[in-house]
């Protein structure tokens, strides 16, 4: 296959796309020099922000001929993002001076959410993305596809639909659960028969709780084949409840609204395939800013090779992860992102010790009694921190019994004592993540005054 | 221009479409004529719903020879649809056999929602459709849309978002109150300078109250330049209030999910031009069934010409009204259709006698003491219907005062007795309305045992 050729498929959605897939992986790295050297000189040329950070420090797009120099870009940090925001409302100079076909946003879980353009050339190319994540977890041109996820300024719902049309598959847009609600969702699953169901993997054990109150046999009563999951982690205590639950196989997405569609799960379900055409990724030492080897974890940075509209240039995420060095063997030659362990955002301290809230996750998949919502809740009492486990029961038990056992798991893994456990009714909480919007709705609810 | 280079044009959006909606008439008979034939052979090949009945008739493809042998075919009702979705499950025989990519459906008020399939060449005219409204509305590439529709199964927030970008511009893709909250629906109209707002037309209002509340000048705050409405009926009252309120045009958009977007209102707000290239209407009497001319009111059927999934033929869509004979000045030779005046769903018998809700409009919009949401409530007591209409007040007034005046006005309208007008603290409407979906809120609540 010759470089010209791959050069033509690059972005494309399947089936072409899997010959770029399975490139040599010297033409991914010429590919993605091409990238680099268009998207300096792109922002160079029409994005101010960029433009203005590196001539302050004398670079010139000149000074990038290959992959080979992205370490001379400085990395973008989002609080920079934040900053041209404020000094540049209502968009900043980071979105470029292009035309741009829509506005997708962060969801804005505290202040309001930020936006980011996308052009039409950007809408296409995340389109084709989506249609290779459905692509490689086995979806075709002949499944029914009920698309759960929000609509709204919150980008995967539009961008799953986009890839599924473009797969040829039929989509079902319900949306999230504020406007099509749960049991509805549920009855239509069945009723229209979906092949393939796409939504946050606490959505999935959500539906699974309510679709069983309704007297439903998840492995017998529904034609889905698999559930496609993006937009929260999906740690493996959580995959395991999802598929044992379901009788099915769970795919992880990692992405964003920032990124689009940058990574997908194989069928093999060992870390995402990084779409390395269209993104390069890096892992960097949180302290010194240096990059680091594949193998080694560290601070995520992306940078957007095709973007035309609000382009990220070595933008720091906030997630902690690693690249995995080792050839898939699946074929593709796209390497791979370990799954998303933590987010920094998602980090609390509590007596001075630093908690992600995902660290309870395998405790709470582990008891059949438990829902699957759950929270921490810190507070500061007498003087103190304090935290706690929510969770909800759904099957009769012991609660004191029930509880002990937990809170011995919970300090087990949560690196402080944790000073209870609370098991409340079936319902209160996915209520409370309803209202809020499921992607908004913390597993960690800090009541400190800050 | 040539038949040929117009037959080219259909379905086409702006700027090619302006030839297609201008075209000599007779040309446009000869398109419609093409389509007519193309849509029966297809329906004959490729959807038994249709292909069944005509053949229990002893229609053939053959005898339907142009556009004026339409009376050939049969009237296709509500009702027919619905027994064809029950005998044949989930999805009834008239959506075709052929690929489809994507279900949207009626809302579902009562019981479940009806299916109707879009296949790409569908979704493709129909964002052209919608891109024409928003040409003939005034919008251009420069503008900045906001969409504030539900993005679901129900159609036209997904429709309008393709239509925008089909037309260059840029949309903030919102979604409904429900996914975006009514406060930050305003904020980010606010912030982002949306120049376009698309919505329905009682959420037109309820933005107006809210963020009146919220302390902004409507006419001085906001960069809107024009209200897009469809999801609902626009009547003279309505739009004038709407219009006064904001200080900005106020544009109606007739359509349906059965339908796609058929119609729409050009910069004279009086009627809505027919797509006539890709839909025939014609009006038909209630009693008989038997064509009306232009100018007599009676029921809308529509046929979709252009459709491949769900194709409608002669599909009785229970709307009251008329089809405008006279010449548009605007320049435009399709057709118009008057505003619809009410619902066959709608309406309902109190004490014998026919209410369409929408009769009261033109009182509630008169009092600036009261919100915009208002309803009829009917209920049975004491063995006889009664009637009230319950109103929300936004201004301090003396209340007994007001009610009476209301009263009076109300009964001279409404065609039977109202026994009681109820005036509730701001709010308590609409959150009503928030809770089952605006597009499912009705103005009329109806108690009795059925």
């Amino acid at each position: 296959m010759s470089k010209n050729l791959l050069t033509k498929l690059q972005y494309s959605a399947p089936p072409e796309s899997q010959l770029i897939e399975r490139a040599n992986y010297e033409v991914i790295r010429e590919i993605q020099s091409l990238g680099l050297r268009r998207l300096v000189k792109h922002c160079w040329e029409h994005v101010p922000f960029y433009r203005n950070r590196w001539e302050k420090i004398g670079l010139h797009p000149d000074d990038i001929r290959g992959i080979e120099d992205i370490g001379k870009l400085p990395v973008t940090n989002k609080s920079e993002i934040e900053k041209d925001l404020k000094e540049n409302p209502p968009f900043g100079t980071f979105q470029g001076d292009l035309p741009a076909c829509r506005i997708q946003s962060s969801t804005g879980t505290t202040g309001m959410p930020k936006p980011f353009f996308q052009s039409k050339h950007d809408w296409d190319v995340i389109g084709n993305l989506w249609a290779r994540r459905l692509n490689a977890q086995g979806v075709t041109a002949g499944d029914r596809v009920q698309v759960s996820l929000t609509y709204a300024l919150f980008i995967p719902g539009f961008t799953s639909t986009e890839g599924i049309m473009k797969l040829g598959a039929m989509v079902v847009p319900v949306g999230s659960g504020a406007v099509t609600n749960t049991e509805r969702q549920i009855t239509l699953a069945r009723d229209w028969g979906a092949t393939c169901w796409v939504m946050t993997p606490s959505f999935a054990l959500h539906l699974a709780d309510v679709a069983e109150k309704m007297g439903y046999d998840l492995k017998k009563d529904f034609q889905v084949k698999r559930l496609i999951h993006t937009g929260e982690p999906l740690p493996p205590a959580m995959r395991e409840r999802i598929e044992e639950r379901w009788g099915l196989p769970a795919y992880d997405n990692w992405g964003s609204v920032e990124t689009g569609a940058p990574t997908f799960e194989c069928e093999l379900k060992n870390g995402v395939h990084i779409n390395e055409d269209a993104y390069y990724f890096e892992v960097i030492d949180p302290e010194t800013g240096d990059r680091l080897p594949d193998g080694k974890e560290g601070l995520l940075t992306v940078t957007t090779l095709y973007k035309e509209s609000a382009p990220l240039v070595r933008y720091n995420i906030g997630d902690f992860t690693t690249i995995i060095p080792e050839p898939c063997s699946c074929g593709r030659t796209f390497r791979r992102m370990a799954s998303v362990r933590s987010r920094v955002d998602d980090m609390v301290k509590v007596r001075g010790s630093a908690i992600y809230p995902q660290s309870v996750e395998p405790v709470v998949r582990k008891y059949k009694e438990l829902g699957s919502e759950y929270r921490l809740v810190v507070d500061y009492v007498n003087n103190r921190d304090i935290i706690k486990l929510q969770a909800e029961i759904v099957q009769d038990c012991s609660v004191d019994e029930l509880q002990e056992k937990i809170l011995n798991d919970v300090n087990k893994v949560l690196g402080v004592k944790c000073n209870g456990v609370e098991l409340l009714p079936f319902g209160t909480l996915a209520q409370e993540a309803s209202a809020a919007g499921r992607i908004k709705f913390r597993r960690l609810l800090d009541l400190r005054k800050k």
